[in-house]
């Protein structure tokens, strides 16, 4: 008697990535990654060659399919695995990631007639073109004061379901016509593997604004554009499948696609940065989760539902049932340090780290943490690519301050570092403060290799620090879902405790760098609210004289 | 008969220079630069290799007569001149630059018994270590209501004649005891060309308190020392010698260094950035002279006194006699341009301006000038190495609002020279506002060549910008002075009209320009109040935790 096996697959931005896990122990046996063929349309469509105008970004169905055909069995190959010990499979996905299709599941974008008109095809996370229909649907929800409007810190974004499809709509009435579902991606792959359209409760929530059971009223609806009023019954509602839940089993087509064993468990799709929960075993309340790479995702549990201002949304279920999860974010994290590296650091530095044989990120992180906190005289605001929570403003830009004859590309580099970790802090602070306890912070994605940023993040949130032990979060996480989809676990938490992996308190704080920090983010929390809360509304004003002078005459 | 000559030599921070020149029309005929063999003294005595505390700068006298030795007779052998010809010579110095000396002018440094006490060298401009008695004297002034510190526009500088003269006898009484007189070196210069010591009106009065004829009173100084009570009767006081008047007749001694014919005009001493109005031919009421190189300096004449606040002093005859001289300056400007590019610019930039065989400024410059004003997205304040005026804030610092990741180099670099040619509108408006006319804009120093530059500060400025058409302002400038000195011209107004050089409203503000900027002025003004003026102590906090973290515990 072999260990049972399950497959975990997320699907990223720009590629598929499938892993191979022992149920017992959460041991990760192989992996394998795909990328799309067509990775993001964000500049011309295929079909037609026709430009997309600025703010679209697009993607192809099919290519999804290429993560089932190609990745599975090379993970499984890799892993030396017989197929046949798989017991269940389970994925996660971008969102909010939606297209529009006919009755039987297929993408508009597939059928001929429509294969020319962008709005048939997947609107990728961050498609940010529905930012006018989702500006009237935050004017129009405060007006009526919908209680839902609160759930998602006072803003529904451009980004989810009802902005983007009333841009079809009012874009492409033909193309909204003719769909019969509007259907994220994360349900339209695991109906594509069962052949069951479920609506998972995750993306329902946070992206669906699904709230007591409630969507938007259809005289809400109505209101926006009388075309719109009955969205919700003819297009979007399903039943609802719980998190971990079995949608159904592989269908005979999807397990020739994977060389899975047809009629395995598949999981109620999920959301990468919700599934990473339970890879990082931290699924318990106050256990606040940061997926760091170039942005962050913040995932946290709690018993209690509270109205937390500027956060993404509160869902119950949402991350795992029974609990409230909440979801908040920073727009630009390791963003941020990236741009600064490629666009702000001189010859000499570059030449430093090839001498060293070190990647430019790592000499600047290791000039910069010789320094005693303060020294460079630097304050910064993580801002460059806008504020996600608290304030919710996509029209924000960065700021740095103390700059002197003296400061150096170290200097600016750790001030950038310490603004991201304040606006964490922020976060945090903003949890607290609605009454939903944070109690430790546990780190997943790429900077968690970045040892003295973690120690940073320890020192500045004041709290113990632990970090993801798995580099595929995601997936292990979809993994751990298979299991309990499969019945190996009774719940997700019991299988995010054998099957999860992290490294407990591995920072923790300096009491004299925290009480430092505590100082310097006083400061901090001055210009954020001077800049982001109405004390200036200058950075406003040079975003608009931005787009102007980018708007021909 | 041949066509007269004068020469002006020009006292830099870092070595002299002399230039020969026609009396009848201003021509250059000859120049030469001679190097202080010492520079400047800021890390170690060379007498005694002790060092010296943050903040010094000292001199070394002698390096200054190397000058007289070589660089003139270089200027004049390069002109072709005959030294007979020469029937006159002026110097300006940097200021305040000074010197301890014995009652026959020997520097106290020069004594075998002083020379490893750093208080007996020359301290210069750039010294700042005496800003603990700068502050002593600002508060003591205030509180006696002392009605020469609004002349100052409220502040007396930790460089001025005062506050380092206290500094000696504070912390080298034996110095202090030994010292005979106080000397600006504008002054001992001409005393060792000369034998005469007269005190020059122009630093007497910015730099030595002297107003309406009276120093700060014995009551004054007894309450801050009682030592430093008579320090005006016993060490400074002199009869004082206005701009452009002979002090007296080269000696045989220095016509043997020179190279000159003994008894020549020698006129009364000067500093280097006023004595570059006439050369700019900008000495009428109206015309702002900036003289902008690292730092920027403004000079400008009025018919009548007014207390203008942030400005650094206004003396009667400081710039010409018979007008009120008004000085202000930027204390950062071509620094921060180099500072900017020498530390904030990737490798990308330094290769294309190799390829293009173009300076790294000139390669920025191109590249900034392509853009539309305001598409940048971006608002500096240019306080990288404090403010001069109109703020009087050394423990300021740099700021840049608007970055995101779409953010590149010469977006930056544009947003810096914007941001000081904001400053010089903030000085040129509290002229205005006080009753001081501006109606032109004359630019001299290294930055003119720059001609984007001149035509932003022309359109920010919204006024007509002349420039100087000499590469040697001051050294021009003073050979002006040289020939009111030996009587060839009635006045320095008559000798500028002949002589000096400059080409008039070579820019002109591009109306919709000039109101683009008016905008982003108006937030610059809200930064500026907002950051230097209360609105937030938070660059003053910068600073102090800077200061703090550099100390050891």
């Amino acid at each position: 008697m072999r260990d049972p096996l399950t497959i975990g697959v997320d699907f990223g931005t720009l590629s598929g990535r499938a892993v191979v896990v022992r149920v017992s122990d959460g041991a990760e046996l192989g992996t394998a990654v795909y990328e799309y063929p067509h990775g993001v349309l964000d500049r011309t469509l295929p079909a037609t060659g026709a430009p997309l105008p600025p703010e679209w970004a697009l993607q192809v169905p099919a290519d999804y399919l290429g993560v089932l055909r190609t990745a599975v069995p090379e993970a499984l190959r890799e892993a030396g695995a017989d197929p046949a010990d798989v017991v269940g499979l389970a994925t996660d996905f971008t969102a909010c990631t939606v297209v529009p299709t006919t009755v039987d599941g297929t993408p508009l974008c597939e059928l001929a007639e429509f294969e020319g008109e962008p709005h048939a095809y997947v609107k990728l996370w961050r498609h940010h073109a529905a930012q006018p229909q989702a500006d009237r649907i935050n004017a129009l929800a405060r007006k009526r004061e919908e209680k839902w409007l609160p759930r998602y810190g006072g803003l529904i974004s451009s980004e989810w379901e009802f902005a983007k499809a009333l841009q079809v709509l009012e874009d492409a009435p033909e193309v909204y016509a003719a769909t019969a579902h509007w259907v994220e991606l994360a349900d339209w792959i695991v109906w594509q593997l069962t052949g069951n359209y479920v609506r998972n409760a995750c993306t329902a929530g946070y992206k669906g604004i699904l709230q007591d059971g409630e969507y938007p009223s259809a005289e809400f609806l109505a209101e926006l554009n009388p075309g719109f009023a009955d969205f919700v019954t003819a297009k979007l509602d399903r039943p609802l499948g719980r998190l971990g839940d079995r949608a159904g089993s592989l269908t005979a087509e999807a397990a020739a696609w994977t060389g899975l064993p047809e009629g395995i468990a598949v999981a109620v799709g999920n959301v990468d940065a919700h599934v990473t929960a339970p890879a990082a075993r931290a699924v318990e309340p106050g256990r606040l989760v940061a997926i760091m790479g170039t942005s962050t995702c913040h995932v946290l549990n709690a018993e209690e539902l509270r109205e937390v201002p500027g956060m993404c949304g509160v869902v119950e279920g949402g991350i795992v049932p029974g609990l409230w999860g909440y979801e908040a974010g920073q727009s630009g994290v390791g963003d941020i340090f990236g741009w600064f590296v490629e666009h702000g650091v001189p010859p000499r530095y570059h030449e430093e780290a090839r001498e060293q044989g070190v990647s430019l990120h790592e000499h600047l992180t290791a000039l910069a943490a010789e320094q005693p906190i303060g020294a460079h005289g630097l304050l910064a605001l993580d801002w460059h690519s806008g504020n996600r929570s608290v304030l919710v403003d996509h029209e924000l830009s960065g700021v740095v301050l103390g700059q002197t004859l003296a400061t150096r590309a170290e200097d600016t580099y750790r001030a950038l570092l310490e603004a991201t970790a304040f606006g964490t802090r922020t976060i945090i602070e903003a949890f607290r403060r609605s009454g939903v306890p944070v109690t430790e912070l546990v780190v997943a994605g790429g900077l968690v290799r970045n040892t003295f940023l973690m120690q940073l993040y320890a020192d500045v949130v004041n709290l113990p620090l632990s970090v993801i032990g798995s580099t595929q979060g995601p997936a292990l996480g979809s993994a751990i879902h298979a299991a309990v989809a499969a019945g190996a676990y009774p719940d997700i938490t019991a299988a995010a405790q054998a099957m999860g992996s992290a490294r407990g308190a591995v920072y923790r704080p300096v009491p004299e760098n925290a009480a430092a920090y505590d100082r310097l983010y006083a400061d901090y929390r001055e210009l954020h609210d001077h800049f982001g809360r109405g004390g200036s509304e200058v950075l406003h004003r040079l975003a608009a004289r931005r787009r102007e002078a980018a708007t021909p005459a």
